[in-house]
C-alpha cells in the first residue's frame, strides 16, 4: 500500500480509542468493516502474516475473565506482528489495594501502544482511556459497551447478507444485562437496520423505548419475518439479588428452538455471542442448525480485531 | 532442505494428528526420533532459531495444570518460530457452562494451525480432534494416553543405550493411573523391547495381562537385570475414594532405593516423567545418581516435541 | 557496534546472575545506569526494537505474584527481541509436591538463557541459582533483595538530580519488611548517598544501626533536608501473627503528607515502589504532585531491567 492510499485511508478512522460504538458515523463503520473482510480471507489463508504493529506492544487487561475474547485479542495482535502481553487482573496489584487509575497510569509508564481492557464497571474502561497515552480498546465494561462484538456481528451479517441496511434483527433474552445487545442496537441503527428486542420485562432495562428499538415481551412477535435472530446468553452470574428465571420456564418463553425460528424469514440467520448455554436461551438443534453462523461470528471476531488494532495504530505517532 | 527431500520426509509421518501412540508404525517412530535428535542437538547451541512454524499458530489448550509440560511445548514451539497461546480453562468459557466440544469449534473458528490439549477425561482429545480442522495433540488424557511423553523417554533411551530394540525395561509404580505407563507399553512394544510392569495389585488395572507386559507384583524381581529401570509418580491426587498406600510402606516395598537398583543391569539407567515424590516412589540418592537420566528426559521433551510439530506441521495445507 | 567495542564494554560487568546489589562496583553499576539510560530514551521512539536477544529465551518464574514486575521483565524481554515465557507458579509442579531444586533442574534442562525469579523465601533465589546453567535475575526474594528496583530508582534518582552522590535520601515506612529498603540502602552507600531511615521501632529488624544508614523514629526529622524522599508500601501480608499498626495512626505518623514534605529540599522528589497504599503511606495530593516522580519509577524499571538482561546475555555463551 502506498502512503498516498494509507493516508486516505487514515481519514476515515480518526480515533485514539474504541469505547464505543456511539458516535461513529457509517463511514467509519464500514471503513472497518472493509479492513476487517479484507483480513478475514486472508485468515483462511494458512501462514499469512502481516507486520503493521511490528515493534508494537499490545497489553490484554482483563479485570474479568473471557477466555475466548482475550484469546481473539491475542491472535488479533499477533497475526499483525504485535508484542502481546496478557494481564490478568484477579491476581494482581489490584489486589493489593491500587486503584484502578494507578493501574492504568503504572502500565502507560511502560508505554504499550495498545491496551485493550475488559472491566466488571460501566464506564471503567473510558475512565482509564483518560489517563493514558496510547490507544485504548473496550473489551466490555459492565453492561455497558463491547464495540468489537458489535463490529464482528455486523461483519458476519453484512457477509452473510451483503448488506445490514433494511434489514430486520431481532435481539432476544436477556437485554437488562447485556452489552452486546447496547452496541448492537446503536450500531445497527447507524447502519440503517431495523432493530427488535425480545425480553420478558424483568430483564428489561427501566425505560426499554428510549433503547431506539421496537420492544416486545412477547418472542414470537420479534422473530416473525426477521432476517436476523440473534440470541444472548443468559447472565445468571449477573443476577445477584434479583428474580432469576427458572431455566425450563426461561427456554420455553424465550429460548430459540425451531417453532420459533419458523417465524422468521426462511433464510434468517441465528447468531449468538457465546459462550452458549445450550438448552437455556438457544436449543441445541438450532445452535448447530445450518441457518447458525455462530461459528462464523468467532471467526469474524479476529478479522474484526485486526481491523480495529490496524486502523488504531495508523494514528498512532511518536511516544 | 529441498522440496523433494522433504517430501520422502512427510510420507513418514503421515497423520493430522497425534492422539495416541497405538497404530505409530516402527519407521513413523524413528523417523520421529531422528528428527528429535537433530533438535536436541540444536537446541544445545545457543541462540539457534528455526522457522518452519512462522506465521503458525500453536494453542495451549490446558484442562489440567501441568506447568512442566505447558512449558516444554511452549518453548518446542517458540524454538520453532510459531506463535504461542496458553490457554488454561480452569479459568474460562467452561466455568460459564460451555461444554468441550463448544469450546473446540470456537477456538477452531479462530483458525489455529496445532492445538495442543490436556485434559482430566480419557477420550476428550480424540473428541476435540474430531470437531476441528487443525492438529490435535494429546498432551495427556485422564489415565489414557500422554504419546509425547513416551516418544521422549524412547528418545532418552535410544540415546543412552544407541538403541531399543532388546532392551528390558521395568516400568515401576502407580501404573492403574499412569498415562504414561500406557503409553510407553505400546511404544516400547513397538519397537521390539520387552516390557515389565512392577506395581501393588491395587495399582494395577483389572486385566493386567492386556497390557501387553510381564507383570509383577514384587519389584525385586521386575528389575532384575533390567537395562531400564522407569519409575511412575504415585498419583495420590487421582486416588479419591480410593486405597492410599502408606508412603512409608509404598517406599518400602516399591521405591526404587540403591538396593533394588543393584539387581538392574550395572549400566542399568534410571528415569522418572516428573514431577518427583521424592522419599515416596524414588529415593533422592538414586535420583540424583549418575545412572539416572531424569534431566535427560526433560531436555528431550522440548526435542521430542518439537519433532512433533515439524512433522505434523508439514502435513498443513491452506487452511 | 563492533567486537572490539562490545568487548570493552563486557568487561563492565562480569557477572553470570543478578541475584544482589552487594558486591557490585560504583563502575559497573554505571555502566548499567548509563546502558538503561539509553535504552529509556529509545523506549520513547514508537516501534523501536532490539534484537540481541533473538533466538534467546527468558522465562520470567514467580512463586510470588507481581503483575507488575512481571510485565515489566516480559516488556524488556521482548523489547530486546527475546522469547518470553510466563511461569506463575501457584498453579505448577509445587504443588504435586515438588522441591524448588528439582523445578531448577526441570527448567534448566529445557535450557533457557535467563530466568527471573521471584520467591517468597531470602535465599531462594541464591539457591536456584547455584542448580542452573544460564543466568538468574532475582526479581524479590522475601525481605532479601530486589536489585533490579534499587537500579530503577537509581536511574530515576540520577536522571533527575543528574547525580547521586552526596545527596541525602530518605527512607520511610516499613524497613522490616523492605527487600526494596535494603537493596536500595547498599546500592545508594555504594553510589556516595547518605541515607536515612525512618520507621516505627516496630518496623524496624532487630539492630537497625546495621544496616548502614543513620535511623529515625521521627520521620519529620529524617526528611529534614532531603534530597529524595522515597516511600515503603505498608506490607500488612507480611505481618501475620505480628503487630499491624492502625492506618490512621500510621499515616498520621509515618504518612507522606505535604506538611511533612515540605521540611525536604524545596526541589525534593517523591519515589515510591508501587502499588501505592494511598492514605496509609503516602497522600494523594503528595502522589500525584510534580514532585513525585513514580511514574518515572515505572518507565524507568523496564529500561533498567533491559540494562540487565542486555549486560547478563552479552556474558552467555554457548549453552
Amino acid at each position: 500500500m502506498t502512503n498516498a492510499v494509507a493516508k486516505v485511508e487514515t481519514l476515515h478512522f480518526p480515533h485514539r480509542h474504541l469505547l464505543t460504538v456511539e458516535g461513529l458515523g457509517v463511514q467509519e463503520i464500514h471503513f472497518l468493516l472493509d479492513l476487517a473482510d479484507r483480513f478475514a480471507d486472508e485468515n483462511r489463508q494458512a501462514g499469512k502474516r502481516h507486520d503493521v504493529l511490528r515493534g508494537r506492544t499490545l497489553i490484554n487487561l482483563f479485570f474479568e475473565n473471557s477466555t475466548r475474547t482475550q484469546a481473539s485479542f491475542e491472535m488479533a495482535g499477533k497475526r499483525l506482528g504485535a508484542d502481546v502481553m496478557n494481564m490478568s487482573v484477579a491476581t494482581s496489584s489490584v489486589q493489593k489495594g491500587e486503584t484502578l487509575i494507578d493501574t492504568a497510569v503504572t502500565l502507560n509508564a511502560m508505554r504499550p501502544d495498545l491496551i485493550v481492557v475488559r472491566h466488571h464497571a460501566a464506564g471503567a474502561v473510558e475512565l482509564l482511556s483518560q489517563k493514558v497515552d496510547c490507544s485504548v480498546i473496550n473489551a466490555g465494561d459492565g453492561s455497558h459497551q463491547h464495540p468489537t462484538q458489535a463490529l464482528l456481528d455486523a461483519l458476519t451479517i453484512r457477509r452473510a447478507k451483503g448488506r445490514i441496511e433494511g434489514l430486520t434483527v431481532a435481539i432476544c433474552g436477556d437485554i437488562l444485562h447485556s452489552r452486546v445487545a447496547r452496541s448492537n442496537i446503536i450500531l445497527l441503527n447507524t447502519l440503517g437496520a431495523r432493530v427488535r428486542l425480545a425480553a420478558p420485562s424483568t430483564l428489561l432495562p427501566a425505560a426499554p423505548e428510549r433503547l431506539g428499538a421496537e420492544v416486545f415481551t412477547d418472542m414470537w412477535k420479534a422473530v416473525e419475518g426477521a432476517d436476523v435472530v440473534m440470541m444472548l446468553r443468559l447472565q445468571r452470574e449477573r443476577m445477584e439479588g434479583s428474580y432469576v428465571p427458572s431455566v425450563r420456564e426461561y427456554f420455553h418463553f424465550f429460548g430459540l428452538d425451531h417453532e420459533k425460528l419458523a417465524r422468521a424469514k426462511p433464510d434468517a440467520i441465528v447468531m449468538h455471542p457465546g459462550p452458549m448455554n445450550r438448552g437455556v436461551e438457544i436449543a441445541s438443534a438450532v445452535a448447530d442448525h445450518s441457518s447458525s453462523v455462530i461459528r462464523e461470528q468467532v471467526e469474524m471476531g479476529v478479522a474484526a480485531r485486526m481491523a480495529v488494532l490496524d486502523a488504531l495504530a495508523r494514528n498512532l505517532t511518536k511516544r
